[in-house]
């Protein structure tokens, strides 16, 4: 069956402001979030009373309806929050696709602006964030030492080890490769600052099998994307970006209780049905995908949505990684080419698709030849995720 | 330009829990919550198992993935939370009709669960609420006195009172009219409890111009709605109620920041964009609508939606209400037949989508002979706001 709106919707504008270590930047969370998202639509050529529509993460203080009012929107047709942090990175786009699909608006603005700086470091976990946050079946976990995403995360990999034999230097590969990425990107809080797997193993465990280099960094930033029907892009400055498959959700039992997670899920960043459902929109398979951007909290989940879609098998992920098919330039499947989360900066993953459209206009600075189609994959194990397919 | 979507997407099932005064249910508003939704999907003949999406309000504390587990829905293929509290009544339609239009899942569930008696009662604002609830630009209304929703409505209604002679005994109509719907609908709380237009001018003051029965109540509760494709509802059970058009979103410089409104607003319920592209959407005008459903906070906010909506001109909505144009059955414009927010129950609005649901099957207790069209309009003055105009 095909998809409505398969290539019906582009991107056709990004921005972002500078991504500094957390607590670098004086400048409001808000007042970020407003100028990402200007510079957005200065790079579309659209003018701000073009703009009828804004999605974000359902987890962002900056409210759609302030962000329409402070910026001026002539009417703001389009309103929406996709439920979640990082899971969310794509989902925000296929919302506003959705909405520019169906004629509610024409032109939808995304965004992220995340300051840790200023709210919290998400990896301070419980002990510095609002009980509310840890209520539910957190409740049942917490008192065992899982606090902070990280602990609950390394307890999925240390799984994948057992069940697969992964070794924590095959996970060390995605950090080194992504950081090798960020010496090409001036825009890398890591530019400047390569890493070996040597300085990876050495250091400090986080949370087994975790080191430091496995988790991504606390950053300070915005960015924002827009999007408007294909139609629409044609006749703006920028190359379109088309959206070419999309999809979100979650498989069955799958869900908010994380902690009820079925089995199959165990080792598995959760995008099983997720992929099969993008890869169907967009009427293509994993062969046909040229450059990928995943989202990493942590390596683990990065090598097991390698698997989910479909680089390689089921337990695989370890050995596809240590034969540098996701280095660039000469991989088969060149991953994380800003530097992803782990070495450009943790916009919460929105930076990733800031970089899937640079790849399909051609202008990253890990440029992969010829690329034609992008997959962006957002956080992993925690339902409702999301991915895209892009293509130019 | 006509709308893609009108008449494409349909309401196949509704379904609620009891209604009851805050506190008086004692099980959890998530347990209600579940129930709801298994009653409307059992209402449009469709099994769990055929349900792909769950969108809710943002303030909603039941997330749509964590449902979705719960419900052991096949897979989830949809989720969005609509930005806000009552202004989500139609917008939550609108985003399951986009995710069905596009092609991204097959069968939406909106929902809200709603106990005040558990949670907090939004009457007491500030005093019982989160402080966080009151940042922003509240911080410096709450000095003087606005500390709950009532407060800041009842300067509106002042304010329209001083522009356009509006009367306390007007707005009583609004009231008087409700309670004897909800005198014929044995679902609503103030079922067997009718009012007169004495009793609402005898009952006490809350916030100038307000009296008591200007007021909505504080109910515990939940409802759903099923929305799928015009297609697939011609081979369910139920009669189709086509989403004929929908909008939501605000105007110009109105926004999140309630108390930097424009002056336009200050005597409208914020609604005349969106009047504007429902009607333009759906192909038809005020004239056409046989019935309307209003969500009322206050009972002010409904008379400006009234005018907003044009069925009357500007500062006429007094005269409008007290000539009996919104009585039933007889008025030109019966509304909120249920007995609404006032006197069925206060479910943050849904429940008032789905008397219009039943306003277009033509069984409501106060069923309008004949009605083909029904106007709903979402929580006033809180933008974004949304309607829908369904048909059936």
């Amino acid at each position: 069956m095909s998809w409505p709106m398969r290539d019906q919707t582009a991107i056709v504008g990004i921005g972002e402001t500078e991504y500094t270590r957390w607590g670098q930047i004086q400048r409001s969370e808000f007042q970020l979030c407003c100028e990402a998202i200007t510079k957005a639509v200065d790079d579309s050529g659209l003018r701000m009373q073009d703009i009828d529509g804004f999605v974000t993460y359902s987890v962002d203080r900056n409210n759609p309806m302030t962000v329409a009012q402070t910026l001026g929107v002539k009417q703001l047709k389009y309103a929406s929050l996709y439920p979640g942090g990082g899971n969310s990175t794509c989902g925000v786009i296929h919302h506003a696709a959705m909405a520019v699909y169906s004629g509610t608006a024409d032109a939808v603005v995304c965004y992220r602006s995340l300051c840790q700086g200023q709210f919290g470091r998400f990896g301070h976990g419980a002990a510095r964030t609002g009980a509310t946050r840890y209520g539910g079946s957190n409740a049942f976990t917490m008192p065992f030492g899982v606090l902070a995403a990280v602990h609950r995360y390394a307890l999925q990999a240390r799984r994948h080890m057992h069940e697969f034999g992964t070794t924590s230097e095959q996970l060390g590969r995605i950090s080194v490769a992504s950081y090798a990425n960020a010496q090409r990107n001036p825009r890398a809080v890591m530019y400047g600052r390569p890493i070996t797997l040597e300085d990876h193993q050495n250091s400090r465990i986080i949370a087994d099998p975790y080191h430091l280099y496995d988790c991504c960094q606390e950053n300070d930033g915005a960015c924002a994307v827009v999007v408007v029907s294909a139609e629409r892009a044609k006749t703006l400055k920028r190359k379109p970006v088309y959206i070419m498959g999309a999809g979100h959700g979650a498989g069955h039992r799958d869900g908010g209780d994380e902690h009820s997670r079925p089995a199959s899920t165990w080792t598995s960043s959760g995008f099983v049905e997720i992929a099969r459902d993008c890869y169907e929109r967009a009427g293509i398979g994993p062969n046909d995908i040229d450059v990928a951007q995943f989202y990493e909290n942590f390596t683990g989940q990065v090598l097991m949505a390698i698997e989910d879609f479909g680089f390689c098998k089921k337990g695989e992920g370890g050995p596809f990684i240590a034969d540098g098919n996701i280095d660039y330039p000469n991989g088969s499947l060149p991953i994380n080419t800003s530097g992803g989360n782990l070495a450009e900066a943790y916009i919460h993953g929105l930076e990733m698709v800031l970089e899937g459209t640079r790849q399909m206009r051609g202008d990253s600075t890990s440029q992969v030849e010829g690329a034609e189609t992008c997959l962006v994959v957002a956080g992993p194990a925690a339902p409702p995720s999301s991915a895209l397919i892009l293509r130019n």
